[in-house]
């Protein structure tokens, strides 16, 4: 691998930061968590949005959230074909090894992968629609979803809109799953869907009674 | 979606903390990710391991990183067949989307995907075998490459170093991108491996100069 | 003391939320108990476990429960001795000092301490037996009473069973303070037994009437 | 036991509720804090006192904190007597078989153990220095600091003061117990040092640099 670069320096100053402070005063919970190994209380699925840090919005400690990002938080539904996924083998890992008790999948606004999809199915993203476009092929996922959303006019609000519509076909996809239902069904693990708010800071968590978002 | 339930009440508790204080104190940076979008510096392919907090690591600001994160730090080689491809997808968006100049491949220390793979090479894992076990397939990305550590013999050497040699296959599987090789022969993009050793605290950068890991 | 460290950043971050939020918003209540001391309704003597939070099972404001948590939840038996008695030293502040109504003994499912005794008892715990072993030793307090539970053969039913033998022993050895026999006797105290089973969110009553526990 | 009673229905009532709410929502989590036992990443020794909910300051979940509460969050010297210690016992627990890698000692304003500490010593207390007192032995683990605060004139500077002591005496207490020693001197283990304001909701932090609490 004759590509690979140093890291810059000022990363390299960053992390010796965190060595001689967080980590120091730390110091016994990282060697504990080295010697006695993760027990995560939850899995948190969300997007790779540099913007998104679910640890900061629940301070979170090293060791506490069993954590995937992709784009666009989603689940494919359950395809046990033999080729690779690496979404299912993380919520597989999760649920069956670490026997999470929580998985939640947490949408947030102005999703640049959402955005992607409602483009495609608007005619608008003719890149996407290539059998070659990764993100396009990926949002293939929350496609199909498009129908429940494309009434609304206002764009802003046809995006908000699908960005928590890919938060519930997520938690739809997570049940086809046989190791996720079995256990939701008898309450060993339970299932929550949030959508971020980034600029006004905001947390809406799905409530199934009312089949609505919620603010927090 | 009826499976869902509400947010244990000490997450809301804690994202309320946060939205009163550090969310409130750097309102106008939320603000302006929200409006101006997303304009990261880097993308990091970290683990999933809730041991790993790369933002912890690196001091990182809300923005900063695009952060995808998968079992075992893995990039699958290009394979534009038209399936999903998660890990790809955000690559590609990374990439070609947002244009980040670097893309930091971090390994870590007690890693469980990387020992599943040692049990599946040595025949001690049989469950993983299965064509319906999605972490097994998943770890077959990283198979291939066992040869270059089934001679050592002590089994924590091996795992560290069967742990590096994923961040190296996931560099190479990188390079298979057509849009990853062209930025990086033109100098626009670059690549770097690291590994983390939790409970030391450690961070070790691949030199390819040397070919090997140094502590940073 | 040289030896101490800084508290870790993300428990300094959600005290920091703390502040903002349930303090800011109870500020009153808060200056109110700062000014006119305690007047809590009852002492609860609870086991160190970090599964049993009984200002969550009972909704608690500050103010309200003056709290005693120790392994397994014992009370030792009346001893004079000018020695250094913890347990007996927070009965008697609450009895005597806060004049408490209530003292209740909340035992609890999986308890080590209790699982450690009936270890020692069926000979399967030599290290706990040394004179040195400070657990060994604090959980003689219970060791008399294994006879009550020798019989039973399932290993699940007998830990659980000795659990609630402690709440019973623990409220016998409550009668033998003078102070707080005088005030049950005069009506002005009462004591509880309650035993809380951790996985299924179950809570059980001991019912003098009729010997046993019974679920709320 | 024929002496208890059933629990006051306004419990009763309260446990019911938090039964179909916070256990409800969390279900998942409490299943599995019963099955796969507790890993708490800290001991916290608190005071009994009602107004002091440490679960409550740090947004705690249940399993988080293995929690000790005596009267004035006092740690006595090691001594292996073959007696019974009942706060030695837990911190045992903590170190030796949970392997905490943390232990915070949480001391508060207006404590009421204290401050009966400094009445003894001031001659004020005649029924605190009597054998049958268990309140007046227990905080003899104080008395012997009282020389470094009794210089202070102001009434409550001295209080606070003294609590402040309280914290570093059984920090200092703490290692003298050789398996907290060896691995506070290994890194495995962390001591901590916190003092609470009640009114104020403030919380202090030990700094061993400066040798004071300063405010986080």
């Amino acid at each position: 691998m004759k590509h690979a670069k140093p890291l810059p320096t000022y990363l390299v100053q960053r992390y010796q930061g965190w060595k001689a402070t967080t980590y120091a005063s730390n110091e016994s919970w990282y060697r504990h968590l080295g010697t006695e190994g993760q027990h995560p209380r939850a899995m948190i699925i969300s997007c790779c949005d540099s913007r998104v840090h679910v640890t900061s919005i629940f301070g979170a400690d090293q060791g506490e959230f069993f954590i995937h990002r992709n784009i666009a938080n989603l689940v494919p539904p359950y395809q046990p074909d033999g080729n690779q996924h690496g979404t299912s083998a993380a919520v597989e890992y999760a649920v069956t090894a670490l026997k999470v008790a929580h998985v939640v999948v947490l949408g947030h606004s102005q999703c640049g992968g959402v955005q992607g999809c409602i483009d495609m199915c608007e005619g608008n993203a003719p890149a996407l629609e290539s059998k070659e476009s990764f993100v396009g092929r990926w949002m293939d996922v929350l496609r199909p979803s498009y129908e429940e959303v494309s009434d609304i006019e206002n764009p802003a609000e046809k995006a908000r809109s699908f960005e928590k519509q890919a938060v519930l076909v997520s938690l739809e996809n997570l049940m086809t799953f046989p190791f996720v239902k079995e256990r939701v069904d008898s309450g060993e693990l339970s299932l929550h869907g949030l959508w971020h708010n980034i600029a006004e800071g905001g947390l809406e968590s799905f409530n199934p009674a009312s089949g609505n978002f919620a603010p927090l």
